[in-house]
Formats: structure tokens, sequence, C-alpha cells
């Protein structure tokens, strides 16, 4: 399956030939849109297209060029503006500003296409030799400029390695459900190859559609349905690794007290240490029965309460996603303005006299077998209700679940409109909750109105787990066109220092790259970044992989 | 809670006033153990007293000694023999040879016991400067060589820090389920701190009365009822590391994508990278009900399936535990010479005819609300009936669970009479768990007997998992008095060898250690024990923690 790299915008989210689907209500829409972000008008700013794109020139040379070639074959090393600029960034609101603006920093002087564990060794071995700093890059959705074309002053060139060719599936042992394939194959195709044999990874991450087995693993992604399929550094079972320093390799023992466990330095690696060429995880027969059920609560603090105990009590929920009480009326409205319905308004009354005027949404899913769903659901009623939780059926879940991998798409026509959109997340424990939820909402509100263009934040928890939570936080803006570096930076400057001062982790499923790297260091703490530098040294001793990523410049 | 070291056994198991209670029934117990394997006489091999221990002369300067005690306080530094006997070594079989034996390769030069995780950095310090060897130590019932007094010939002395006067419980968090403690605290205190407030941890190892909440992170290990609860690895969240380069922390949260998940290098890190000090774990409310049923199998393969499929449909166990034939035979003849019954003589007698003849037995807990533990009950029994399972009560699984942590004590008087007993452990996936079963079982029998003195072999599955099971392997055998070491040697090579080259790791939860790390080379690979060898050069670049453990001597 696999996509054509032509067919994929190089400035933008996904496939050419799709965007999200307005359903013929555009003026509606983008009306709501500008109300709920008080912009008089939306101005039209559209993306550079490709022509205009300022490219630096290569800096590399031809016998590096060749080597590569000799490395993998000789289509399969491209120096054209095209694959240039796809590799350049990956998918964060700041890659979109620069690619769109027509202004990158750098980008790959070439981007070269492996097709196996042997030949990714041949070109770490080449650009080693020749001090040429590679950036792997699987489908490049990092919203943290993981995959962010970066060199250091003392490197000869810059190669990005495409892994997307390295596919296969390699085994399945239906008996330890175990399955070993190239990391570069996509979610879509992945889950298809299992699903045609009765089995399912899991990992559904909203960038499913477009990014890899190994940047899953590379950036410790959880998909959404974690509860049930766990994140993806749980699913990895053992690793190859291609290194400058040769081929690393880790076994799939189910539980293992031999020294500790490297499964999880391969996890959130980034790339600083080499490629994850193949990967064995953790696979589980297709659920019998899936349910996805959605209730509303009078306020955050017992929708949290609700989650919380659904959680700590052990029931096998697959998701849970319970939205703040901007979150539940944004979106609430926006669907109102893409599909109005008389009897949603007439619903929507009923529940406010009712008390639940400024309702949090909680959708539960489950997956299983059908006797497990049903006992499952059956307590999660239970619980929800005994905080003020009201059934609303299956609709808003079932409409959620359909249209998951959907919003990614509606990002572009925002920025085509003068709209900012960003994203971030963090967990906590469920005692801080509270505390971090205001403070990082907070920082990020205020931060935008001191720019001068207040914006919108909405919040919700997607990943729980016994001890606490995932938080994460969309964040909605008029672009201040003047100054739009600048405004975005001090907003996520804002929302970062908050998370750190306020016990939260800097990421909790996007990353590190090159944005949180600062911030990664308060959080390690010296030693830890010590370990971390003297653990990639070991194996990168030249400094080639993926420069400027994850360790703090500083270290 | 705690033990004064006074009243503990510096040369075997346990509390010095305790031995394993044979019930009056000493001749009934030996002449069944004589006869097992098959031993004309069961000679006296007493375990030479305190007196007689050659002790090497303490090789550490005065100087050192006052630094120590300054770190610490004037009565806190010990060098009498005692002290130095019981931290000379641990607990494995081979450890006893030497110590019973009177003639220890090495001791400490003195013992220290520091009170807080500022005077463990305090000794550190003085320790790293003096190039003095330190040995982390917390209960010392390391079986695979893991608090050896062993130096280097580039230290100038070699001191053991014992952890086990920093026993306080720092923090408990209701609301996140998460409990902070001190690394020397026992098992039972530990449990007991908890349960009083309503919680437990749920680690229950076979040395859970005599080993510390730090060494069962620092060796990854498992409790016995890992399936609810976890591993060691499992249930730590953060950790405070003393290192001879300062203080290392990590953070507890639930879930992060913010690089690597440090936490798994300090699990398993066996005192070379410093001392945990103190470590945040996942706690949780005392189970409301228990239970422990039986089933009986007519072998192993079907006890196996059943054991699978109990796990892979996620069933909320908290034990399963699977005796092979030979395992079932042993203790069901070694529980008849104990205590017989003329009532189980008939039961068995019928079981025979039922085709039950030679059977596996098979015990399953179950902990949590009422309602589930009843669920998961109902349906593991249909699993087992499936698979030919006949459920054969509560007596056998509660009678294990009452004398659980008893057993360890059989060891000595069973080596007091010529008798030598090693366990060792692995895991592997379940589509190879019949390969390794035969093959590590079948190289300790062809070992021992190629040295002379056949011995019987027991094997167990313990902790299971979606992907695969550990295997436990025991075995008895009479000991060849001219060449105990060389003995005992050529079963544990045969062993590891067995396991190395058929798809088992080198430990499930005993360790690495001395014993190991030559295997842990084969496992983790040239460039994962680099990195490992580099992650400790960045925490302690003198090299001084807990030499010659876990990484290869040869790295």
């Amino acid at each position: 399956m696999g996509y054509r790299r032509d067919e994929l915008r190089f400035n933008g989210w996904g496939l050419s030939r799709k965007t999200f689907d307005l359903r013929g209500r555009d003026e509606e829409v983008w009306a709501f849109v500008r109300e709920a972000l008080a912009m008089k008008t939306l101005p039209s700013t559209p993306a550079a297209p490709l022509e205009d794109l300022a490219l630096p020139e290569p800096r590399i040379g031809e016998d590096v060029l060749d080597a590569l070639r000799e490395a993998t074959a000789p289509d399969r090393v491209h120096t054209d503006p095209f694959e240039r600029a796809f590799h350049a960034v990956g998918k964060s609101y700041y890659d979109l500003l620069r690619i769109r603006a027509g202004a990158l920093d750098d980008a790959p002087d070439a981007v070269v296409y492996p097709s196996s564990h042997g030949e990714v060794l041949a070109v770490l071995s080449r650009c080693a030799d020749a001090k040429v700093a590679v950036v792997p890059f699987g489908g490049g959705s990092s919203v943290v400029g993981g995959v962010e074309a970066r060199r250091g002053a003392e490197h000869a060139g810059l190669v990005c390695l495409d892994t997307t060719r390295m596919t296969k599936l390699l085994d399945l042992d239906p008996t330890s459900l175990t399955a070993t394939f190239e990391t570069g194959i996509y979610g879509p195709e992945l889950e298809e190859v299992l699903s045609e044999r009765g089995y399912t990874l899991g990992h559904f991450p909203q960038s499913f559609e477009f990014s890899t087995l190994g940047g899953w693993i590379a950036a410790r992604g959880s998909g959404q349905q974690s509860n049930r399929y766990g994140a993806a550094a749980k699913q990895l079972l053992a690793a190859k690794v291609a290194t400058p320093a040769g081929e690393w390799q880790t076994k799939p023992f189910p539980g293992s007290a031999a020294g500790p466990d490297l499964n999880a330095m391969i996890a959130g690696s980034e790339g600083v240490l080499g490629v994850i060429t193949e990967a064995t995880v953790k696979i589980r027969p297709l659920a019998e029965a899936r349910d996805f059920v959605s209730f509303l609560f009078k306020g955050w603090d017992s929708g949290v309460a609700a989650v919380r105990r659904i959680t700590q009590e052990g029931l096998p929920v697959s998701t849970l996603r319970l939205s703040d009480v901007d979150e539940t009326h944004f979106y609430g409205r926006f669907r109102g303005a893409l599909k109005p319905s008389k009897v949603q308004d007439a619903a929507l009354k009923a529940l406010g006299a009712g008390g639940y005027d400024a309702p949090c949404v909680l959708m539960v899913g489950f997956e299983g077998s059908a006797a497990s769903v049903r006992t499952a659901w059956r307590r999660a009623f239970a619980i929800a209700a005994r905080e003020g939780g009201l059934f609303v059926g299956r609709g808003p879940g079932n409409s959620w679940y359909e249209n998951r991998f959907e919003m990614p798409y509606l990002r572009d026509p925002l920025m085509d409109r003068g709209v900012g959109i960003d994203t971030l997340e963090t967990s906590t424990t469920w005692a801080n909750v509270d505390r971090l939820y205001h403070a990082v909402g907070g920082a990020i509100r205020e931060a935008l109105a001191a720019h001068g263009k207040p914006g919108i934040v909405l919040t919700h928890i997607s990943h729980t787990y016994l001890t606490g939570t995932s938080l994460y936080f969309t964040f909605l803006f008029e672009r201040d066109l003047d100054d739009e570096v600048g405004q975005w930076r001090a907003a996520k400057e804002a929302a970062s220092r908050a998370i750190s001062e306020n016990g939260g982790t800097i990421s909790h499923h996007h990353g590190v790259g090159v944005d949180h790297a600062h911030w990664l260091g308060a959080e390690k703490g010296d030693l830890g970044i010590g370990l971390l530098a003297a653990s990639k040294a070991s194996v990168d001793p030249t400094g080639i992989m993926n420069p400027g990523k994850l360790i703090p410049p500083d270290a």
C-alpha cells in the first residue's frame, strides 16, 4: 500500500487530492470559526507553491551521492526540489509556518531510500566516513521538529534517510502473539496485513494514516486505544537498529531480569542512536466486540473523577476521552455548523434545563469478547452515574471514531484563512491534574493575549493510567501576520514552562525533537542527559545521527 | 520492623532461631530425600562456624574509615568478623558452598550503614576520592552473586554499603495510588506500612521476608503475584539514585514520550550505576477478595496450553503456577512424607485410574473485587476444562500460599546432609516453551550425570505474559564432596548455555550479578553492552560501583 511521495502534500497534511469535507457548508463553518475567534474577517493566507520555495544549495559532494547509490541502488538517491522540500520538515505548526512561507532554514542535500536493514547499515557507514549528518524519516508526521533538516558546523552534508521502502512482514507467531515488521510500514498497511490474518496491533494515533511503525517507536507514541493495546514502547518486544557503529539487536523475551531493558533506550530514541529497521511487537486477535458510549458531566472535576475511577478499578476499556467544557462546547458548535439538527438543538436545551448547560463529554470505548465488553460497560455506567454522568448514547462516540483520522486535514484550510492551530500534551499524576490543567491552559491564554490576539484553548484527557493521565491541549488563534513565529514561540514557551514548573512531562506522546530538547534537560536532570549523551556516543561516535534532536544542545 | 543483623544467619537463610518445620517427622522426610536422590546415606556436612571462617585481612586505611564515619556517624562503620562475613556473599548455592566451607575469596574491608540519601551520596563521594570499591547491599538475598565482595586491582579498598537503615515511608498519594519509600525497607515492613493504610505493593518474591525494595528494583525482581501487580520494574515510577557523580532523579509521570524511559536503566542496574535510595512505586487498594484453586492436567503440554489461554484472554488472575510432572510428583511425595494421609492416597489412586497418573498441577490465584474474582474463576475453570484440567479444590493452593516463604529454609538442612540444591530461571515466547523446557532440563540432568552424581530437575511456570512465560528450574543432587564447586559449575554452565542457545533470557527474575555477566554479553550484544558500559562510565567515572557485576569483564 504505502504512498507515492508525489501524491502527498509536501507542506501540509496527507493526500494532495483530499481535503477536509465541509459537506458543502463552507460558509457556515467559516462563519463559526471567525466568530469563535472574534475575527473581523478570515484573510486569505495561502501557502507558497513548490516553485516559490527557496531551497538552500545542496552542500554535498558527488562522491557521497555515489557512495549512497552504491549502498542502495542508483535510483534511490533523490535531490529534486520536491523530495528535498518534503523531507525538510515535519508537520508541526512551526514547520508549516516556515514551509508555507517558502522560507526553510535548511533542507537535506539528498534523500536516500534504502530497502533493507543491510542497506541502512551501508548508508550509515558511508555517511559516518564522510561526516555527513543523517535524519531518519518515516511518515514525517512529527509535530515537535523530530525530522527537521538540521546539521552542525562539523557536518560535511545532510542526508535524509527515508524508511518507507521497508515494509515487509517478516514473521507472525500466532502462538506467542508477536509479529516482526520492517519499520517503514505505514499504519493502514500494517493493520491490513495483520487483520487479513485475524490480528491487530491496536496502535491508532491521530497520525495513523501517515506515520510508520518505526516512527511510533522512535517517538514513543501512543494510540487512541492505548488503554487496551498499550503505547508503542509497551508494544515493542525487540528491535533491530542500524547504527553508525553497526547492528544492534534486542531480543523478544516476555520478561527478563538480565540487566536494564534496552528496548526502553530504543523507544523514544528519536533517531539519535540509529535507525530502527525491524521491530517485533505484540499483536492481539481482532476484538470480537466493540462499543462506544458517551456521557455528559456537569463539569470537568466530576468527569475526571469518573475517568480516574474507571481506570483505577482496572476496567478493560480501550478508550477514555474526556473533553473539558470549552472543547465540548467548541466541537459541539463546530458539528452544528457542519450538520445542523433541530432535534439536537432541542436536546441541548433540555440538557441545559437539567443542569448540563456547560457539560463535559466523555467517550468510553470497549473492545474484547462480547462478554467482557458487556461487563465493562455495565460497570462503567455505574461509575459514571455515581459522578453525575448522563448517558447520551452511542452517536458522539461512533461519529468521533469514524472521523478520527480526518481532523488533521482541517489545519491546512484554517491556515489558508489566517487561523493558527497547534496542540501540545503532557501527563501527570491524578492528584496533580487540576493544577497542571489550569496552569497550562492559563499560560497559553495569557501568552496569546499578551501577544495581542487572544485564542481559545480546548483540553481533553485521552490516555489514562493507574497513577495519572495525559492532558492534551489544542489552541486556536488569529495569526499575527506580522510576527507569526514570535506569536507561536510565546505560546509554546509559556506552555512548556507551565508544564515543566507544574509537575508535567514535556511530552506525553508527541516526543522531544528540536522543540522540547531544552526542556528535556530540566526533566531528566544533568546525569540523565549525560547518560543519554554517553549512550549516543557509544553507538554514534562521529555524531551524525539526527543532530539537534532529543539531547539538549548544551549537553 | 527490619532485623538486627545478629539475629540473621550469616551463612544461610533467614532468622537464626528458625528452621524448616519438619513437624517431628524428620526421619520420614530424610528417608524420602535419600531415596529420591538414590543416595546410600545422607552424610553429615555441617557449615563452618564463624570462628573458623578465614577472612582476608582488611585492606583499607584508617583515613578512609574515618571519612566513612564522618559521612555517616561514628557507630555506623563496622569491621567485625560477623558484619564482614554477613556482607561477603549473597545467598546463591555457590555463595553457600564457599561460606559454609569457611573459605571466602574476599570480604568487605568495612561495612557502612548510611541512614539517608545524603549520607549515601557522602559515602560514595569519599569512596570515589579514595578509589574504594562499593558494593550496595539490601537484604543480600541475591542468588547470582549480585552482592559478592569483589574488587579490581585498581581499588584501594572494598566497602559494603548496607541500605537497611533507610526504611521510611516518605509519601503516600491515595488519589494517584503512589507511595515513596526509602529503599532499604524489607518486604514485611513495607507491606505492613501500606496495609495499615489500606494498600499493597503486591510484590511477593520468595525472598520477600529477607529482601528490600531497593534490591527488588536493582535486580528487576518479580513477585509471585506479578500477573496482577507487575514486576518491580513495572511498579517503579521514579527513583532517586546516589551515584559517584552526584544525585540522579527520575520523575513519576504515568506516561511520557520525553525520550527514553530512564527508569528502565535504573531497574536492573544492580548497583553498578549507583545506589537507589528512594523509590516511588505504584500501590493498589488491598484486594477485597482472594481465591486459590488448583487443577490437575494429564501432562505438561495441556497444562501449558491452559496457562497460555488464561493469560492471552487477559483474565485478571494474580498467580498462575504450573508444575511439570516431576515437580508435581516430588512435592506430592515430600508433602506425603511430612503429613501422610490415607484419604490423599486413595484420591491419588483414583486419579491414576482416571488417567491422571502422572499429572501436572496448576494453581490459579485470583485477587480483586468479589465480582471480578468470581467472573475470572468461572472463565478459568472453563478454559482449564477444555484442556482436560481436573478441578481439585482449594487445598493445594492455600497450602502453597501459606507456606510460600518457608521453602528457602529447607536448603540449609539439605546442605547439612550432603544434598545440593540450586535454582535458575528464564523466559521465552510461548512458541518456544517446549524447546527451551527440554533443552535446559536435559542439559542439567546430563551435566550432573556426567559429573557422576545424577540429580533430579523440577520445573514450573510462575510468571506469564501475553507473549510468553517464565520457566523455573530447581535441581537437587548428591554433592560431590571432592569437587563441589566443579560439580555446580558444570550444571550451571550447561544450563546457561542451553538457555542462551535456545532462545531464553539468562534470567527472568534473579538478575545477572557475577554468575550471568558472561552470558549477558551474548544476550545484549556488543553494542548493548557498550551502551551499558558507557552509561556506567557517565555516572561512575572512577569505576567504583559494584565491580564485576552485570557488565561482562571483557566489555
